[in-house]
């Protein structure tokens, strides 16, 4: 939890409970120039047959006032101006005529009219935002209203993000042969902050288990969670796994998923941090963040937990599952003429293309009994983005 | 346009066209663990009668190579590693067995089997990312894949905000009597951020005409648009169309609008910069920003055209327009048994609430030349945020 101004607190998350310690608005307040009386006083009135009263002075608006509106009298007043004592009801300008010290009243108004009541948008003591709830202009409205300067938010969670693998060049510098530029440091810091995540690049690591050892280790110190990717293949003599058990208790958890891609996904805790250890791949990579890493990080930004953005579509290919494995296949989403969605599978390009994500409008799961999906079947379609962002919809 | 490091260009939208200059990935690349053959020497092997190749050295990932695998021989390579000269296809490790200097395989591979060719993600020369695309954590992974450390990317308009009126307050001390809090420069703040815009604010300046000009005259000088909220009642004679006309040409150009909430809006442009003078209602500012300096700043902000979020729903209420005006209805959704979406209003709190905002899903627009929605009409709800933050799908 920290605190930060309200202008900053945009994107947050409230780590408390908003309580009203003021009526908004905090008078009775006109809503129309014209004149504040007593609605009795002006029954009867109508176009042909006036009601006079006597005008006994004017409330301008940011001021306070000492008039009073007896029987028979009226204040002029302007919009969102106090509406005085006495006044119930505001007639609007429009309906009048001033006549020396005179006003005559054309219409007739009932008790509130034109007033907005003290409290009527936010009562004292109302408890009007919840905790969770992330500030978007609408709330940063309500806590303005509120007259609040600052609020308390959660903190984002700090992520460490760390690349592995002989084979990863930085990028800005011509590419050494047999190398490929560094991918997933990028792609997973950009997906830890749509999620609410502070990313902290540690760099690449060569597949070395003491320079490996050292940089969990600093990155544990500093970060609330680890996310490193490449390097691993499945199996307790790999790197990472190794240098995971020699840093701290209970170490890896989860060595191995039953999924394609995914496969080499390697799940650590040291000392209560978790750990997640991705495919080197850049798709499989990243398709593992959103499945596993995302949930956590929002979590621990004090999120709620995300509704997932899916559709219902009609497969127009066949579509293989890995047998035994949990299979995520790319989709592109289209639609035909009757409005239909159509869901086209993306290549996952041997799994190694940035390119498939980049094309790609979600997935398609398919559980680890089923065999494929016919052309024709229904499917659900786990999207990137909302549906309006990537297909037109009406 | 300005350029900004690949890491700080996330929802950022591109200024440039990108367009590879280099295959990704930059060679031919091993996708298992095995041994790199000529697919032809593999033809005929089984379980039972397994091919023998010479085994000619190994090939390790981030290195180059001179080995090249000619006919009866094969080279031992590691995930990621480049594909020797000579070799077209890796037949995976458990597929083999190694006696000595002789490599036996079980298996026959096709051409290609177990490769990522070069440029087979992203081919160089092409014209892979466009000019207008937000950057998201899949375009920035394309950017990182090509080795780029900085991108050309629309500078993000700074945007004024300025509130008015003699009842406004800024927060943090208490209320003055006959005095609100400043709701407006909070939200709609945060609303020129939710945009792609960079808000500048300029505090509360008082009804008066000198000063409301000096102030309009630092904010256009600093800014690329200017928007003002409250003192505006319809007319000429009210000091924010006086303040502009004086400031420059053509001074203000609309004057009022026939909508509701809404009507008070003044829309100027002085020296080529626009101006929107938005009502003090903190719902129908917000409103009015919503329908006409989103998509300005938006396209300033070279992001394209929104894809409208809006969805049919079934009204539950008879819903009134004011008479021959455009009538903007809050609404909040529902869904009965059946998954039908419902509409039903959200009252306005006479315009000045903004709970209300906070309140609605989103909003029904009704037709200058309608006089009402009839319950069980079908409705098209414009929303504030993708159904799926505010309904639970399905």
């Amino acid at each position: 939890m920290e605190q930060v101004s309200v202008s900053e607190a945009h994107n947050r998350v409230l780590a408390e409970d908003v309580v009203a310690f003021i009526d908004v608005p905090p008078f009775h307040r006109a809503t129309v120039d014209g004149y504040a009386v007593r609605a009795i006083n002006t029954f009867g009135a109508d176009e042909d047959r006036p009601v006079t009263l006597k005008l006994c002075g004017c409330v301008s608006v940011g001021e306070t006032t000492i008039i009073v509106v007896k029987n028979g009298t009226t204040a002029e007043i302007a919009t969102g101006a106090p509406v005085p004592q006495g006044a119930d009801a505001v007639v609007m300008l429009e309906y009048t005529v001033q006549k020396g010290d005179n006003i005559l009243i054309y219409r007739p108004v009932a008790m509130g009219e034109n007033v907005m009541k003290a409290g009527s948008d936010i009562r004292k003591g109302e408890n009007i935002l919840k905790r969770g709830q992330t500030l978007s202009s609408r709330e940063i409205g309500v806590l303005a209203a509120l007259g609040w300067t600052r609020v308390d938010v959660y903190q984002q969670p700090r992520v460490a993000v760390i690349s592995t693998g002989a084979e990863i060049a930085e990028p800005g510098k011509p590419l050494p042969p047999g190398k490929i530029y560094d991918i997933n440091a990028y792609t997973l810091s950009a997906a830890v902050s749509e999620c609410g995540g502070k990313p902290v690049n540690f760099g690449i690591v060569p597949d070395n288990v003491d320079r490996l050892k050292a940089v969990l280790k600093e990155a544990l110190n500093s970060a609330d969670l680890v996310v490193t990717s490449g390097g691993v293949s499945v199996g307790p003599s790999d790197v990472i796994p190794q240098a995971l058990n020699q840093l701290g208790k209970p170490g890896v958890i989860v060595c191995g998923l039953a999924s394609k891609p995914g496969k080499p996904t390697t799940i650590a805790v040291i000392d209560g941090k978790p750990v997640f250890s991705l495919p080197g791949h850049p798709t499989s990579s990243l398709l593992m963040f959103y499945q596993f890493v995302r949930p956590l990080i929002r979590s621990m930004a004090g999120k709620p937990e995300e509704a997932p953005y899916k559709v219902k579509a009609t497969a127009i290919e066949k579509m293989f599952a890995a047998r035994g494995r949990r299979t995520f296949v790319m989709v592109k989403l289209t639609r035909d003429k009757s409005g239909r969605l159509l869901a086209s599978s993306v290549p996952l390009g041997l799994s190694g293309a940035i390119t498939t994500l980049a094309k790609a409008d979600g997935f398609v799961e398919i559980h680890e009994s089923q065999q494929f999906i016919s052309i024709g079947d229904e499917v659900t379609v786990h999207l990137f983005k909302p549906l309006y962002a990537t297909v037109s919809m009406e």
